[in-house]
């Protein structure tokens, strides 16, 4: 089977590489319909998130049950599937929790040994655990595979973001962040009934979505005039929810610095850098919490799921790019380059 | 009237100062039984937070109300009450919320122009906001006097700790700072129904209180070691709840290394140091909450008050030394050479 390979700072391939296929009683092959690109996948193309030569990449998939080991139980060949980007045994006592990323026998896609989501298969350990099945209807509809797709990492992410930082029915939510995950915390922050939602971001195109997604105002300002515009908007205070979906000192700073005192910070930008940017005297002062880490999606699959089934939820926008397999390697590149905000692999 | 002043590190006097007075509608003066030193007020002390020469000091107090201003409804002469080591409007929408450490109009005794609590009487902004009343037989009970005492800022500080945390019933907690914080948040958590109290500390006289409070077990283990042992009492995982209550760089490290994935760091040690001590991405991978900040004791105040007066709850063992207003620089002494974990102050 052909797969994608990550073997250098910006040396992503497609190559052959062994079939995936059913090694433990646990385990199920998908032949992969649709998986995309990860804003975190960048890190590792750029070299600066460590990766072997050769390495398989890839973390957001759904498709099609084709093999199932002896003691799988709740996906049989055939059935519509879609995948976290982490697989858990789903019966450990952090699974039980609803935190799935902590499984004892957990693990992510691409790391060494697994498959990547970016291929034309996966074998998905603990199967039962891991994948959700979806109604065989969805593969012929277009627009809604790729909604369902978003399920795998960002539309989870974004909800996490969202729950994290505690967004209420009337609350008034900030987004730091105008990545897929950013724009899906909109959607998540207006579905758990955000009243108002300021998107900081510059991009035209992005901010473009944020509005449709339901944000109510955009502060294209950075830095402390970003503080500053935010803090006019909400009456001087901030704002009661704060979504942080990019990860560096800077955007975790002014974070918190558009918080409203009591209220929190959901963060779900993988750290890049260290607390430093975090002005602790801020955060005690004001006792503002910062709650959020790597999303749990599995747990919120099920619950989202029927609202994207039903059109209610449509994260599917955020995808501006689809290519083929074969060219993978573009939908980076523009990535990398900010000329597309999310890139589709169709198979 | 005689109050305590601070001219320096280590120059702490008692002095001669004008009248607390009614200034305005809203204020009452309190005259006051008993006060005491906070492990915060050793900052100032050593010269680590600055001070103008001469400034007031103390933030604990309770005694009798001897005079109200016109617009005082809720106290009036002769009322035994204790106030909050904030004052607060308890009308405006942070007050509302439960945050008054965050009231516009709200203030911290001891501050340029404020009444310190280390004196004979102080002025009390927003009395109806801020001071909560006693039963008057509490005057005549030495040891329910002192117990109240706690109220205006450990008690209530350990128990936002715990409620930060996220102390539930069954939990584990872990308690990093065996001051009378520390020791009060072991009360707080055994109260909210924590199964397992672990104390991090090597003082025998304080962990002896830790024990008489309900902790469960005790570390002497520091940095990594105590890391270790926690994780060796938990099953590996770490603790539920963990509260900080020290507030320096390497005690949020400890903290957050002690806690359980999906758990909570409820910090209340005023921090000294920036985040750098904070593991970003452990909290991240792990999806640790970290939440907390100044107490609102005025709003624990009366959810602990009937616990207090019961005898359910009783801090009063925090307290090690007594000395009278004149010798109140031996309650500082030995509180900086640690021969003392809490001196009262009676008048």
């Amino acid at each position: 089977m052909r797969a994608t390979t990550l073997h250098g700072p910006y040396d992503i391939r497609v190559e052959e590489v062994p079939d995936a296929r059913v090694q433990a009683p646990h385990d199920a092959v998908v032949q992969v319909l649709r998986a995309c690109v990860c804003g975190s996948d960048l890190w590792a193309y750029r070299g600066e998130s460590a990766r072997q030569p050769g390495q398989r990449i890839g973390h957001e998939f759904l498709g099609t049950v084709v093999e199932t080991g002896s003691e799988v139980g709740t996906v049989r060949p055939g059935d519509l599937v879609v995948a976290p980007f982490t697989w858990a045994d789903g019966v450990c006592g952090f699974c039980a929790e609803g935190l799935p990323t902590s499984c004892a026998n957990g693990g992510f896609w691409g790391s060494v040994g697994s498959d990547g989501g970016q291929g034309e298969a996966v074998r998905v350990p603990y199967a039962d655990g891991t994948l959700v099945r979806l109604p065989g209807e969805a593969a012929s509809d277009d627009r809604l595979l790729t909604a369902l797709l978003a399920l795998s990492d960002v539309m989870g992410t974004g909800h996490h973001a969202a729950v994290s930082a505690g967004v209420r029915p009337g609350a008034t939510v900030a987004v730091v962040g105008d990545g897929a995950v950013g724009l899906c915390a909109v959607l998540a922050a207006r579905r758990l009934g955000a009243e108002r939602v300021v998107m900081l971001g510059r991009h035209t195109a992005r901010t473009r979505v944020a509005r449709s997604f339901g944000a109510t105002d955009v502060v294209a300002e950075r830095g402390e005039a970003a503080v500053a515009a935010v803090r006019e908007l909400t009456g001087g205070h901030g704002a009661h929810a704060v979504v942080e979906a990019v990860g560096t000192e800077q955007s975790m700073k002014t974070a918190v610095g558009i918080a409203r005192p009591g209220g929190a910070v959901g963060w779900v930008g993988v750290p890049h850098g260290s607390g430093a940017g975090l002005d602790m005297g801020l955060l005690f002062k004001h006792n503002i919490a910062l709650r959020g880490g790597i999303a749990p999606v599995r747990t919120y699959l099920p619950q989202l799921l029927p609202d994207v089934l039903s059109g209610a939820l449509d994260p599917s926008p955020v995808f501006d790019l689809s290519v083929g397999l074969a060219e993978v390697a573009d939908g980076y590149r523009a990535m990398d380059e900010r000329t597309a905000l999310k890139a589709l692999v169709t198979f």
